[in-house]
């Protein structure tokens, strides 16, 4: 049982952090603590927390876990506030989408300040965003990732895994941060670069063709509805992994348009099973 | 109303075109014909249509209205068959996904025969196929695309509009069968090849993150599911508008790796943004 937690940031993930340690009483108080009084105070005024600040020194000196779940670019920044704020014995995690560039300032603040910094990435979001959307059933069945290193705190590993089961997440998965990068570059950052040149194609090409979608266009371009300044920053945050993602994407449709261009029918028919068999076991 | 309706193939489209049929009370007698009488007859036993046959010709003859729901790759040569066997007030259809050549195909063949053909893309699916999965309430609430061409029988395109409206397709739109054919190359075949090359470059790059994928990437590659046979036909009948299709959305992403790698943070997030909003006009 968690006394006091503290989520820095009431968007969509952060908000259905609060709300979801809210619903299952993970902890006897709840801090949102934001920069913006009227939006944060939504929170409030629905009893999602228990009190809302922007003063984010007074906030975090008290609190057993903070949650930092502000936009990825604005992470390194804080988390230097967050290790001049924080007494010894509390745990500091994020939500955020990359990791290995987070966890080494946290690595580096630890020199100096009593960190106990455990990176978290749930594998779980909308194409929505903000404080209106958020849900307390948002982590339900969803995978989160945790990226402890050698000099990770174990305590803090497990307080942190025992959250996130806490709210509700079925698996809690250890990765180091670079293989967490290369992960999510492939499974989610690429997806959805694709699903924005995607919606862009047709625009570019046969903007008419808009009118007749049906629902396999809707389902692979949902995420092209995803918030721009989110996704920006999570591509540049990325950009390295990204970058091998993105080859990699190009020579599967490279293999693919060759077998079409050559009329390979049997070739086409034997790579799309394969795919096809792939895809189903993820089901 | 009409009096006969022949379905040739039974499978996801044919079947769910019988059993919408049957459910809208559309035709007094539905006749199934496929070449396999232990797969067909699955229609037959749970009342969807009322006689099963092989043998085209003796049903066609008097059927006032054929649907051709074979794959694609079968449509030219069944069609030929179709033309010598039916009546001169029989009006002919099909489900295929491309729509030029089976047209020109249609039009040769009417110099010689009696053949009343308009072609039909009923823009519903799923990635599962086989009669097993077929709907009667697939083409409810649907855009069903037919392709009439200067020498249409007028009387056939209005009862072939009005049969897909019977079945619940919300709008009937005609489009020439060369715009059809780009149109549904970049909102419906470029997306499946997309689909497809997605799962595959997780699976060149980073097999092990299958393990992480959330709704994201299972909402964006659920097509890439899809049958393999059907998708190397559609994707062969297709190559040429497919190919421009390629080039606009190798383009998309392009310009959007540029941006990230030169870290043009706001000239990212202007792309995603208008993406974003076109993406919205969808909905």
């Amino acid at each position: 049982m968690i006394r006091r937690l503290a989520v820095v940031g009431l968007g969509l993930l952060g908000g259905s952090v609060a709300k979801a340690a809210r619903a299952h009483g993970v902890a006897a108080e709840i801090a949102g603590v934001g920069r913006d009084p009227a939006r944060i105070d939504a929170a409030r005024r629905d009893g999602t927390v228990d009190v809302v600040t922007t003063d984010l020194a007074a906030t975090l000196r008290d609190a057993d876990l903070v949650v930092l779940a502000t936009p990825v670019r604005t992470l390194g920044r804080l988390l230097e506030d967050v290790a001049r704020a924080v007494g010894p014995e509390t745990i500091v995690t994020d939500v955020g989408s990359t990791k290995a560039a987070l966890v080494a300032v946290a690595g580096r603040l630890a020199r100096t300040y009593p960190l106990r910094f455990v990176g978290s990435h749930p594998m779980a979001g909308s194409e929505q965003s903000g404080y209106a959307h958020a849900r307390a059933d948002l982590f339900h069945g969803a995978t989160v990732i945790v990226t402890p290193t050698e000099t990770s705190v174990p305590a803090a590993v497990k307080t942190v895994t025992a959250f996130w089961e806490a709210l509700g997440a079925t698996r809690v998965l250890a990765l180091d941060p670079d293989t967490h990068d290369r992960a999510v570059a492939a499974i989610s950052h690429l997806p959805h670069l694709a699903a924005f040149a995607l919606v862009d194609a047709v625009e570019r090409l046969e903007p008419g063709a808009f009118d007749v979608a049906a629902r396999g266009f809707r389902d692979t371009t949902r995420i092209a509805a995803s918030d721009a300044t989110m996704w920006e920053e999570i591509f540049l945050a990325n950009r390295d992994a990204l970058a091998a993602g993105l080859d990699a994407f190009r020579a599967a449709l490279a293999d693919l348009e060759h077998l079409i261009t050559a009329g390979d029918s049997a070739g086409l028919r034997t790579a799309l099973a394969r795919i096809k068999a792939r895809r189903e076991a993820l089901r």
